[in-house]
């Protein structure tokens, strides 16, 4: 069994206007030093195959067929033995 | 500036009902090596202070007062030059 870690965040040029939201209540809470938030999502997939390059390919099919939206959002896989 | 990477996850003993819907779309789709789905969130801090320590300390800070739930979620901050 292996796990795949995946990181989807929105594309540089799109406008992020959760990550603008908690920008601003940091600054509330007194968070000066922050200067930028972005806010994506974090998916773990437990994939049943044989190799990590199995799994490596299963998560990236899973990211381009459904996870993340091509259009607006990268995505990023890393895999480990879990 | 250092940018710090936090993923913040369900603890393990929390239902994920996004993870849930989710695996049930990969199996609808085909994805039958996946065995389980969990879903969390990935946020980026832009942060303006001397160094990685700080800025480590006031991400963490931020996941404590504002970005994780101390109840049913925990999270990890992972920070680099940026």
């Amino acid at each position: 069994m292996f796990k795949a870690s995946i990181t989807v965040t929105l594309r540089p040029a799109i406008l992020d206007p959760q990550g603008k939201a908690t920008h601003h209540a940091l600054e509330n809470l007194g968070f000066d030093q922050v200067e930028r938030v972005r806010i994506g999502k974090f998916i773990e997939l437990w994939i049943d195959v044989p190799s990590a390059e199995a799994a490596r390919a299963v998560a990236r099919a899973a990211c381009e067929k459904l996870l993340a939206n091509p259009v607006m959002e990268d995505f990023e896989v890393a895999v480990t033995v879990g």
